[in-house]
Protein backbone atom coordinates (compact mmCIF):
# COMPACT_ATOMS: atom_id res chain seq x y z
CA UNK A 1 0.00 0.00 0.00
CA UNK A 2 1.60 3.55 -0.62
CA UNK A 3 1.37 6.09 1.81
CA UNK A 4 -2.33 8.31 1.62
CA UNK A 5 -0.62 11.26 2.17
CA UNK A 6 1.12 13.00 -0.27
CA UNK A 7 2.79 15.95 1.65
CA UNK A 8 6.13 15.55 2.57
CA UNK A 9 5.99 16.19 5.91
CA UNK A 10 5.42 13.02 8.35
CA UNK A 11 1.89 11.69 7.84
CA UNK A 12 0.03 10.67 11.05
CA UNK A 13 -3.44 8.43 11.95
CA UNK A 14 -5.17 8.62 15.78
CA UNK A 15 -7.19 5.99 16.59
CA UNK A 16 -9.46 6.15 19.47
CA UNK A 17 -10.74 3.20 21.39
CA UNK A 18 -13.57 3.87 23.28
CA UNK A 19 -17.12 2.36 23.78
CA UNK A 20 -18.14 5.70 25.24
CA UNK A 21 -17.45 7.71 22.30
CA UNK A 22 -19.48 5.68 19.99
CA UNK A 23 -22.21 5.51 22.54
CA UNK A 24 -22.35 8.99 22.87
CA UNK A 25 -21.96 9.53 26.62
CA UNK A 26 -18.81 11.24 26.16
CA UNK A 27 -17.47 14.13 23.88
CA UNK A 28 -14.38 13.49 22.38
CA UNK A 29 -11.71 16.36 22.98
CA UNK A 30 -8.68 14.37 22.55
CA UNK A 31 -8.44 14.32 18.50
CA UNK A 32 -8.34 18.07 18.82
CA UNK A 33 -6.08 17.87 21.25
CA UNK A 34 -3.55 15.54 19.54
CA UNK A 35 -4.59 17.45 15.84
CA UNK A 36 -3.48 20.60 17.27
CA UNK A 37 -0.11 19.15 18.67
CA UNK A 38 0.55 17.54 15.71
CA UNK A 39 -0.13 20.79 13.52
CA UNK A 40 2.78 22.17 15.89
CA UNK A 41 5.09 19.69 15.04
CA UNK A 42 4.43 19.52 11.42
CA UNK A 43 3.08 16.21 11.40
CA UNK A 44 0.45 16.03 8.50
CA UNK A 45 -3.37 14.26 10.55
CA UNK A 46 -4.37 12.22 7.61
CA UNK A 47 -6.87 9.75 9.59
CA UNK A 48 -8.48 9.44 12.91
CA UNK A 49 -10.77 6.08 13.95
CA UNK A 50 -12.63 5.57 16.86
CA UNK A 51 -13.86 1.88 16.97
CA UNK A 52 -14.91 0.07 20.44
CA UNK A 53 -13.14 -1.88 23.07
CA UNK A 54 -13.27 -5.32 20.89
CA UNK A 55 -10.08 -6.99 20.20
CA UNK A 56 -10.06 -7.91 16.75
CA UNK A 57 -11.59 -4.46 15.80
CA UNK A 58 -8.33 -2.85 17.87
CA UNK A 59 -5.71 -5.21 15.77
CA UNK A 60 -6.94 -5.07 12.47
CA UNK A 61 -7.67 -1.33 13.07
CA UNK A 62 -3.67 -1.09 14.82
CA UNK A 63 -1.99 -2.74 11.61
CA UNK A 64 -3.90 -0.93 8.82
CA UNK A 65 -3.16 2.50 10.38
CA UNK A 66 0.40 1.66 11.56
CA UNK A 67 1.47 0.09 7.47
CA UNK A 68 -0.12 3.38 6.32
CA UNK A 69 1.10 6.11 8.33
CA UNK A 70 4.50 7.71 9.50
CA UNK A 71 3.10 7.54 13.27
CA UNK A 72 0.35 6.53 14.90
CA UNK A 73 -1.63 7.67 18.21
CA UNK A 74 -4.22 5.73 20.41
CA UNK A 75 -5.78 6.60 23.28
CA UNK A 76 -7.71 4.76 25.85
CA UNK A 77 -8.00 1.09 27.36
CA UNK A 78 -5.01 1.07 29.21
CA UNK A 79 -6.61 1.03 32.98
CA UNK A 80 -6.98 -1.87 35.02
CA UNK A 81 -10.01 -3.13 34.59
CA UNK A 82 -11.86 -5.37 32.26
CA UNK A 83 -12.74 -3.19 29.51
CA UNK A 84 -8.95 -2.35 28.94
CA UNK A 85 -7.71 -4.81 26.67
CA UNK A 86 -5.94 -1.85 24.39
CA UNK A 87 -2.09 -2.88 25.61
CA UNK A 88 -2.63 -6.92 24.77
CA UNK A 89 -4.40 -6.32 21.36
CA UNK A 90 -1.36 -4.08 20.63
CA UNK A 91 1.23 -6.98 21.63
CA UNK A 92 -1.12 -9.22 19.89
CA UNK A 93 -0.88 -6.28 16.57
CA UNK A 94 2.91 -6.67 16.70
CA UNK A 95 3.05 -10.22 17.44
CA UNK A 96 5.22 -9.72 20.39
CA UNK A 97 4.77 -11.42 24.14
CA UNK A 98 2.76 -9.61 26.09
CA UNK A 99 4.96 -9.59 29.65
CA UNK A 100 5.90 -7.81 32.56
CA UNK A 101 7.69 -4.14 32.16
CA UNK A 102 9.77 -5.39 35.44
CA UNK A 103 11.27 -0.95 35.27
CA UNK A 104 7.31 -0.26 35.32
CA UNK A 105 6.63 -2.84 37.58
CA UNK A 106 9.25 -2.00 40.07
CA UNK A 107 8.43 1.80 39.79
CA UNK A 108 4.35 1.12 40.27
CA UNK A 109 4.82 -1.24 43.39
CA UNK A 110 7.10 1.13 45.01
CA UNK A 111 4.42 4.19 44.60
CA UNK A 112 1.65 1.99 44.95
CA UNK A 113 2.52 -0.17 47.74
CA UNK A 114 3.43 -4.13 47.49
CA UNK A 115 -0.37 -5.15 49.70
CA UNK A 116 -2.10 -2.53 47.07
CA UNK A 117 -0.61 -3.61 44.03
CA UNK A 118 -2.86 -6.33 42.80
CA UNK A 119 -3.21 -8.27 39.72
CA UNK A 120 -5.21 -5.72 38.36
CA UNK A 121 -3.04 -2.84 38.68
CA UNK A 122 -0.40 -5.12 37.52
CA UNK A 123 -1.69 -5.50 34.31
CA UNK A 124 -1.00 -1.83 33.74
CA UNK A 125 2.79 -2.92 33.94
CA UNK A 126 2.54 -5.39 31.49
CA UNK A 127 3.81 -3.97 27.82
CA UNK A 128 4.25 -5.87 24.56
CA UNK A 129 7.53 -7.04 24.55
CA UNK A 130 10.19 -3.95 23.11
CA UNK A 131 7.85 -1.10 24.25
CA UNK A 132 9.26 1.76 25.77
CA UNK A 133 7.08 3.54 28.43
CA UNK A 134 6.23 7.18 28.15
CA UNK A 135 6.38 8.32 31.24
CA UNK A 136 4.53 11.59 32.59
CA UNK A 137 3.36 13.29 35.60
CA UNK A 138 -0.50 12.71 35.81
CA UNK A 139 -0.22 8.84 35.52
CA UNK A 140 2.23 6.59 37.74
CA UNK A 141 0.69 3.73 35.30
CA UNK A 142 2.60 5.17 31.79
CA UNK A 143 1.79 4.92 27.82
CA UNK A 144 4.20 3.36 25.66
CA UNK A 145 5.60 3.63 22.41
CA UNK A 146 6.29 0.53 20.27
CA UNK A 147 7.64 0.98 17.03
CA UNK A 148 5.53 4.30 15.01
CA UNK A 149 2.58 3.45 17.48
CA UNK A 150 1.92 5.45 20.56
CA UNK A 151 -0.37 4.16 23.11
CA UNK A 152 -2.03 6.71 25.70
CA UNK A 153 -4.84 6.95 28.11
CA UNK A 154 -8.46 8.69 27.50
CA UNK A 155 -8.85 10.46 30.27
CA UNK A 156 -7.72 13.81 28.46
CA UNK A 157 -6.07 14.61 31.08
CA UNK A 158 -3.52 11.83 31.62
CA UNK A 159 -3.58 11.90 27.52
CA UNK A 160 -2.14 15.29 27.19
CA UNK A 161 0.56 14.78 29.56
CA UNK A 162 1.97 11.68 27.58
CA UNK A 163 1.39 13.47 24.28
CA UNK A 164 3.49 15.88 25.69
CA UNK A 165 6.03 13.77 26.98
CA UNK A 166 5.88 12.71 23.21
CA UNK A 167 6.53 16.01 21.85
CA UNK A 168 10.04 16.34 22.92
CA UNK A 169 10.90 13.05 20.79
CA UNK A 170 8.78 12.87 17.90
CA UNK A 171 10.28 13.76 14.60
CA UNK A 172 9.15 16.84 12.83
CA UNK A 173 8.33 17.95 9.74
CA UNK A 174 8.53 21.47 8.17
CA UNK A 175 5.84 23.64 10.33
CA UNK A 176 2.60 24.01 8.38
CA UNK A 177 1.33 27.38 8.43
CA UNK A 178 -2.22 29.00 8.37
CA UNK A 179 -3.45 32.28 7.89
CA UNK A 180 -7.17 33.21 7.70
CA UNK A 181 -9.62 35.73 6.39
CA UNK A 182 -13.46 36.13 6.78
CA UNK A 183 -16.61 37.44 5.10
CA UNK A 184 -19.44 38.21 7.31
CA UNK A 185 -22.47 38.26 4.93
CA UNK A 186 -20.72 35.93 2.07
CA UNK A 187 -22.33 33.14 1.35
CA UNK A 188 -20.22 30.51 0.04
CA UNK A 189 -21.59 30.20 -3.45
CA UNK A 190 -20.77 33.94 -4.40
CA UNK A 191 -17.06 33.26 -3.76
CA UNK A 192 -16.81 29.25 -4.90
CA UNK A 193 -15.66 30.33 -8.44
CA UNK A 194 -12.78 32.96 -7.59
CA UNK A 195 -11.78 30.48 -4.66
CA UNK A 196 -11.29 28.20 -7.31
CA UNK A 197 -9.03 30.40 -9.21
CA UNK A 198 -6.92 31.19 -6.33
CA UNK A 199 -6.65 27.65 -5.40
CA UNK A 200 -5.42 26.91 -9.34
CA UNK A 201 -2.71 29.67 -9.05
CA UNK A 202 -1.50 27.51 -5.50
CA UNK A 203 -2.17 23.83 -5.76
CA UNK A 204 1.10 23.27 -3.07
CA UNK A 205 -1.62 25.31 -0.54
CA UNK A 206 -4.76 23.52 0.90
CA UNK A 207 -7.28 25.83 0.36
CA UNK A 208 -10.47 25.40 2.43
CA UNK A 209 -13.78 27.65 2.72
CA UNK A 210 -15.86 27.04 6.35
CA UNK A 211 -19.23 28.53 5.89
CA UNK A 212 -20.14 29.64 10.29
CA UNK A 213 -22.75 30.92 12.00
CA UNK A 214 -22.36 33.43 14.67
CA UNK A 215 -24.31 33.59 18.06
CA UNK A 216 -25.86 36.48 16.83
CA UNK A 217 -27.32 34.64 13.89
CA UNK A 218 -24.89 36.57 11.28
CA UNK A 219 -23.85 33.68 8.76
CA UNK A 220 -19.94 33.91 7.24
CA UNK A 221 -17.48 32.33 5.56
CA UNK A 222 -14.19 31.54 6.51
CA UNK A 223 -11.29 30.76 4.35
CA UNK A 224 -7.98 29.21 5.32
CA UNK A 225 -4.72 28.24 3.91
CA UNK A 226 -2.75 25.93 5.02
CA UNK A 227 0.74 24.60 4.08
CA UNK A 228 4.63 24.94 4.85
CA UNK A 229 5.20 28.11 2.27
CA UNK A 230 4.44 31.46 4.24
CA UNK A 231 4.91 33.92 1.51
CA UNK A 232 2.07 31.61 -1.20
CA UNK A 233 0.11 31.28 1.98
CA UNK A 234 0.49 35.24 2.49
CA UNK A 235 -0.79 36.03 -0.78
CA UNK A 236 -3.71 33.61 -1.66
CA UNK A 237 -5.53 35.26 1.57
CA UNK A 238 -4.42 38.58 0.10
CA UNK A 239 -6.23 37.18 -3.03
CA UNK A 240 -9.08 35.86 -1.16
CA UNK A 241 -8.91 38.84 0.71
CA UNK A 242 -9.62 40.94 -2.43
CA UNK A 243 -12.47 38.55 -3.26
CA UNK A 244 -14.47 39.81 -0.82
CA UNK A 245 -13.56 43.19 -0.90
CA UNK A 246 -15.19 42.74 -4.10
CA UNK A 247 -18.25 41.80 -2.99
CA UNK A 248 -18.73 44.94 -1.01
CA UNK A 249 -18.04 43.11 2.31
CA UNK A 250 -15.51 44.27 4.62
CA UNK A 251 -13.00 41.46 5.22
CA UNK A 252 -11.86 40.32 8.62
CA UNK A 253 -8.59 38.67 8.95
CA UNK A 254 -7.97 36.49 12.10
CA UNK A 255 -6.18 33.72 13.82
CA UNK A 256 -7.33 30.30 11.76
CA UNK A 257 -9.33 29.26 14.70
CA UNK B 1 -16.39 -9.28 4.56
CA UNK B 2 -18.52 -10.34 8.21
CA UNK B 3 -20.43 -7.51 9.55
CA UNK B 4 -18.26 -6.70 12.61
CA UNK B 5 -20.77 -6.14 14.83
CA UNK B 6 -22.39 -8.74 16.91
CA UNK B 7 -25.38 -7.16 18.07
CA UNK B 8 -28.77 -7.73 16.65
CA UNK B 9 -29.38 -3.70 16.20
CA UNK B 10 -28.84 -2.39 12.74
CA UNK B 11 -24.81 -1.44 13.06
CA UNK B 12 -23.55 2.29 11.48
CA UNK B 13 -20.46 3.83 11.23
CA UNK B 14 -19.65 7.84 10.65
CA UNK B 15 -17.35 9.40 8.17
CA UNK B 16 -16.91 12.84 9.08
CA UNK B 17 -15.08 14.30 5.88
CA UNK B 18 -13.13 17.39 6.51
CA UNK B 19 -9.54 18.86 7.04
CA UNK B 20 -10.32 21.39 9.24
CA UNK B 21 -11.10 18.42 11.69
CA UNK B 22 -7.67 16.90 11.27
CA UNK B 23 -5.79 20.60 11.20
CA UNK B 24 -7.20 20.76 14.61
CA UNK B 25 -8.41 24.11 13.56
CA UNK B 26 -12.32 23.07 15.09
CA UNK B 27 -13.61 20.83 17.61
CA UNK B 28 -16.00 18.38 16.05
CA UNK B 29 -19.26 17.95 17.81
CA UNK B 30 -20.70 15.91 14.84
CA UNK B 31 -19.82 12.28 16.18
CA UNK B 32 -21.39 12.98 19.82
CA UNK B 33 -24.50 14.71 18.35
CA UNK B 34 -25.13 11.65 15.58
CA UNK B 35 -23.87 8.92 17.90
CA UNK B 36 -26.84 9.93 20.51
CA UNK B 37 -29.56 9.94 18.25
CA UNK B 38 -28.45 6.59 16.68
CA UNK B 39 -28.41 4.72 19.98
CA UNK B 40 -31.98 6.30 20.44
CA UNK B 41 -32.85 4.73 17.64
CA UNK B 42 -31.28 1.54 18.91
CA UNK B 43 -29.08 1.64 16.40
CA UNK B 44 -25.49 0.58 17.19
CA UNK B 45 -22.67 2.75 16.15
CA UNK B 46 -19.08 0.51 15.09
CA UNK B 47 -17.46 2.73 14.27
CA UNK B 48 -16.46 6.44 12.90
CA UNK B 49 -13.66 7.53 10.54
CA UNK B 50 -12.29 11.49 9.81
CA UNK B 51 -10.99 12.07 6.33
CA UNK B 52 -9.31 14.56 4.57
CA UNK B 53 -11.02 15.76 1.77
CA UNK B 54 -8.88 13.80 -0.90
CA UNK B 55 -11.34 12.21 -3.74
CA UNK B 56 -9.68 8.40 -3.53
CA UNK B 57 -9.60 8.84 0.53
CA UNK B 58 -13.65 9.87 0.17
CA UNK B 59 -14.36 7.06 -2.03
CA UNK B 60 -12.42 4.40 -0.40
CA UNK B 61 -13.61 4.54 3.14
CA UNK B 62 -17.58 5.21 1.69
CA UNK B 63 -16.87 1.87 0.06
CA UNK B 64 -15.14 0.18 3.29
CA UNK B 65 -17.77 1.46 5.65
CA UNK B 66 -21.05 0.55 3.68
CA UNK B 67 -19.92 -2.50 2.67
CA UNK B 68 -19.63 -3.38 6.76
CA UNK B 69 -22.02 -1.73 8.37
CA UNK B 70 -25.99 -1.75 7.97
CA UNK B 71 -25.76 2.35 8.19
CA UNK B 72 -23.20 4.60 7.02
CA UNK B 73 -23.51 8.84 7.93
CA UNK B 74 -21.30 11.13 5.91
CA UNK B 75 -21.05 15.03 7.17
CA UNK B 76 -18.97 17.50 5.45
CA UNK B 77 -17.96 18.49 1.69
CA UNK B 78 -21.63 19.00 0.40
CA UNK B 79 -21.26 22.54 -0.14
CA UNK B 80 -20.59 24.38 -3.19
CA UNK B 81 -16.79 25.44 -3.17
CA UNK B 82 -13.63 23.49 -4.60
CA UNK B 83 -13.14 21.31 -1.95
CA UNK B 84 -16.76 20.36 -1.12
CA UNK B 85 -16.43 17.01 -3.47
CA UNK B 86 -18.05 14.25 -1.17
CA UNK B 87 -21.15 14.40 -3.21
CA UNK B 88 -19.43 13.18 -6.49
CA UNK B 89 -16.88 10.92 -4.79
CA UNK B 90 -20.15 9.65 -3.53
CA UNK B 91 -21.68 8.80 -7.04
CA UNK B 92 -18.07 7.08 -8.19
CA UNK B 93 -18.18 4.65 -4.58
CA UNK B 94 -21.42 3.86 -6.04
CA UNK B 95 -20.53 3.88 -9.53
CA UNK B 96 -23.26 6.38 -10.97
CA UNK B 97 -23.62 9.38 -13.11
CA UNK B 98 -23.39 12.51 -10.93
CA UNK B 99 -26.07 14.84 -12.68
CA UNK B 100 -28.65 17.44 -11.95
CA UNK B 101 -31.49 16.40 -10.02
CA UNK B 102 -34.64 18.53 -11.53
CA UNK B 103 -36.36 18.93 -8.43
CA UNK B 104 -33.74 19.78 -6.48
CA UNK B 105 -32.27 22.01 -8.83
CA UNK B 106 -35.52 24.11 -9.69
CA UNK B 107 -36.48 24.20 -6.04
CA UNK B 108 -33.57 26.04 -5.22
CA UNK B 109 -33.32 28.19 -8.33
CA UNK B 110 -36.73 29.07 -7.58
CA UNK B 111 -35.53 30.02 -3.77
CA UNK B 112 -31.94 32.01 -4.99
CA UNK B 113 -33.54 33.54 -7.75
CA UNK B 114 -32.21 32.14 -10.98
CA UNK B 115 -29.30 35.40 -11.39
CA UNK B 116 -28.21 34.04 -8.58
CA UNK B 117 -28.41 30.38 -9.04
CA UNK B 118 -24.80 30.46 -10.53
CA UNK B 119 -22.85 27.17 -11.65
CA UNK B 120 -21.01 26.83 -8.00
CA UNK B 121 -24.47 26.67 -6.44
CA UNK B 122 -26.07 24.72 -8.99
CA UNK B 123 -23.07 21.77 -7.50
CA UNK B 124 -25.19 21.52 -4.84
CA UNK B 125 -28.23 20.45 -6.91
CA UNK B 126 -26.26 17.61 -8.45
CA UNK B 127 -26.37 14.18 -7.00
CA UNK B 128 -25.85 10.85 -7.92
CA UNK B 129 -27.94 8.94 -10.09
CA UNK B 130 -30.83 7.41 -8.32
CA UNK B 131 -30.10 9.64 -4.57
CA UNK B 132 -33.12 10.87 -2.32
CA UNK B 133 -32.90 14.25 -0.99
CA UNK B 134 -32.61 14.64 2.81
CA UNK B 135 -35.22 17.88 2.89
CA UNK B 136 -34.42 19.78 5.95
CA UNK B 137 -35.79 23.12 7.24
CA UNK B 138 -31.92 24.39 7.69
CA UNK B 139 -30.98 25.09 3.91
CA UNK B 140 -31.95 25.22 0.93
CA UNK B 141 -29.44 22.86 -0.69
CA UNK B 142 -30.42 19.15 1.04
CA UNK B 143 -28.49 15.87 1.87
CA UNK B 144 -29.57 12.90 0.32
CA UNK B 145 -29.69 9.20 0.82
CA UNK B 146 -28.58 6.75 -1.61
CA UNK B 147 -28.92 2.84 -0.91
CA UNK B 148 -27.65 2.62 2.92
CA UNK B 149 -25.48 6.03 2.93
CA UNK B 150 -26.86 9.26 4.27
CA UNK B 151 -24.95 12.56 3.21
CA UNK B 152 -24.98 15.34 5.44
CA UNK B 153 -23.85 18.89 5.48
CA UNK B 154 -20.42 19.07 8.19
CA UNK B 155 -22.36 22.67 9.39
CA UNK B 156 -23.30 21.75 12.97
CA UNK B 157 -26.90 23.01 12.48
CA UNK B 158 -27.09 22.06 9.09
CA UNK B 159 -26.36 18.50 9.78
CA UNK B 160 -28.66 18.57 13.21
CA UNK B 161 -32.09 19.57 10.76
CA UNK B 162 -30.80 16.81 8.27
CA UNK B 163 -30.29 14.08 11.09
CA UNK B 164 -33.76 14.96 12.65
CA UNK B 165 -35.18 14.16 9.28
CA UNK B 166 -33.84 11.14 8.87
CA UNK B 167 -34.57 9.93 12.02
CA UNK B 168 -37.93 9.75 10.79
CA UNK B 169 -37.62 6.98 8.15
CA UNK B 170 -34.11 5.23 9.67
CA UNK B 171 -35.28 1.83 10.72
CA UNK B 172 -35.24 1.29 14.54
CA UNK B 173 -33.27 -1.79 16.57
CA UNK B 174 -34.51 -2.78 20.20
CA UNK B 175 -33.74 0.38 22.43
CA UNK B 176 -30.51 0.81 24.03
CA UNK B 177 -30.60 1.34 27.43
CA UNK B 178 -27.95 2.52 29.93
CA UNK B 179 -27.71 3.09 33.33
CA UNK B 180 -24.66 4.14 35.94
CA UNK B 181 -23.71 4.01 39.31
CA UNK B 182 -20.46 6.50 39.92
CA UNK B 183 -17.81 5.95 43.10
CA UNK B 184 -16.42 9.50 44.43
CA UNK B 185 -12.62 8.30 45.30
CA UNK B 186 -12.77 5.03 43.70
CA UNK B 187 -9.83 3.72 41.87
CA UNK B 188 -10.31 1.54 38.69
CA UNK B 189 -7.50 -0.71 40.63
CA UNK B 190 -9.80 -1.41 43.53
CA UNK B 191 -12.59 -2.29 41.62
CA UNK B 192 -11.64 -4.27 38.34
CA UNK B 193 -11.88 -8.12 39.50
CA UNK B 194 -14.95 -7.55 41.01
CA UNK B 195 -16.20 -5.50 37.68
CA UNK B 196 -14.68 -8.92 35.42
CA UNK B 197 -16.62 -11.10 37.76
CA UNK B 198 -19.75 -8.79 36.91
CA UNK B 199 -19.16 -8.59 33.46
CA UNK B 200 -18.69 -12.62 33.52
CA UNK B 201 -22.29 -12.83 35.03
CA UNK B 202 -24.16 -10.73 32.58
CA UNK B 203 -22.10 -11.42 29.00
CA UNK B 204 -24.67 -9.61 27.10
CA UNK B 205 -24.19 -6.93 28.53
CA UNK B 206 -21.44 -3.92 27.83
CA UNK B 207 -20.18 -2.78 31.11
CA UNK B 208 -17.56 0.04 30.97
CA UNK B 209 -15.73 1.50 33.66
CA UNK B 210 -14.32 5.13 33.12
CA UNK B 211 -12.48 7.55 36.00
CA UNK B 212 -13.08 10.71 35.89
CA UNK B 213 -11.93 14.01 37.18
CA UNK B 214 -14.50 16.11 38.91
CA UNK B 215 -13.82 20.25 38.56
CA UNK B 216 -13.15 20.23 42.34
CA UNK B 217 -10.07 17.76 41.58
CA UNK B 218 -11.76 14.14 42.87
CA UNK B 219 -11.06 11.08 41.05
CA UNK B 220 -13.83 8.84 40.83
CA UNK B 221 -15.13 6.10 38.20
CA UNK B 222 -18.56 5.71 36.54
CA UNK B 223 -19.55 2.20 35.95
CA UNK B 224 -22.39 2.06 32.91
CA UNK B 225 -23.95 -0.56 31.86
CA UNK B 226 -25.54 -0.55 28.45
CA UNK B 227 -27.80 -3.28 26.48
CA UNK B 228 -31.51 -4.37 25.45
CA UNK B 229 -31.96 -6.31 28.84
CA UNK B 230 -33.40 -3.79 30.80
CA UNK B 231 -33.27 -6.18 33.74
CA UNK B 232 -30.17 -7.78 33.48
CA UNK B 233 -28.49 -3.98 33.20
CA UNK B 234 -30.54 -3.12 36.54
CA UNK B 235 -28.99 -6.26 38.20
CA UNK B 236 -25.52 -5.46 36.88
CA UNK B 237 -25.55 -1.80 38.13
CA UNK B 238 -26.96 -3.20 41.58
CA UNK B 239 -23.96 -5.54 41.66
CA UNK B 240 -21.64 -2.61 41.48
CA UNK B 241 -23.41 -0.52 43.68
CA UNK B 242 -22.85 -3.33 45.81
CA UNK B 243 -19.03 -3.56 45.18
CA UNK B 244 -18.85 0.11 45.87
CA UNK B 245 -20.27 0.14 48.76
CA UNK B 246 -18.27 -2.59 50.29
CA UNK B 247 -15.12 0.20 49.90
CA UNK B 248 -16.96 1.63 52.48
CA UNK B 249 -17.82 4.52 49.74
CA UNK B 250 -21.58 5.43 49.09
CA UNK B 251 -22.42 4.93 45.62
CA UNK B 252 -23.98 7.71 43.77
CA UNK B 253 -26.76 6.39 41.01
CA UNK B 254 -26.69 8.80 38.12
CA UNK B 255 -27.68 9.27 34.58
CA UNK B 256 -24.86 7.57 32.35
CA UNK B 257 -24.05 11.02 30.72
Amino acid sequence: MTKPNPSPNPSAAILIIGNEILSGRTQDVNINFIAKKLAGLGIVLSEVRVVPDIRPRIIDAVNALRAAYDQVFTTGGIGPTHDDITSECIAEAFGVPWEIHPETFAAMEEKIGKENFNAARQRMATLPRGAEPIKNKASMAPGFSIGNVHVMAGVPRIMQAMMEALEEVLPRGAPIAMRAVYGIGVLEGEIAEGLTAIQNRYPALDLGSYPFRQAEGNWGVAIVAKGTDVPAIEQAIAEATALIAGLGIEPVPGEPT
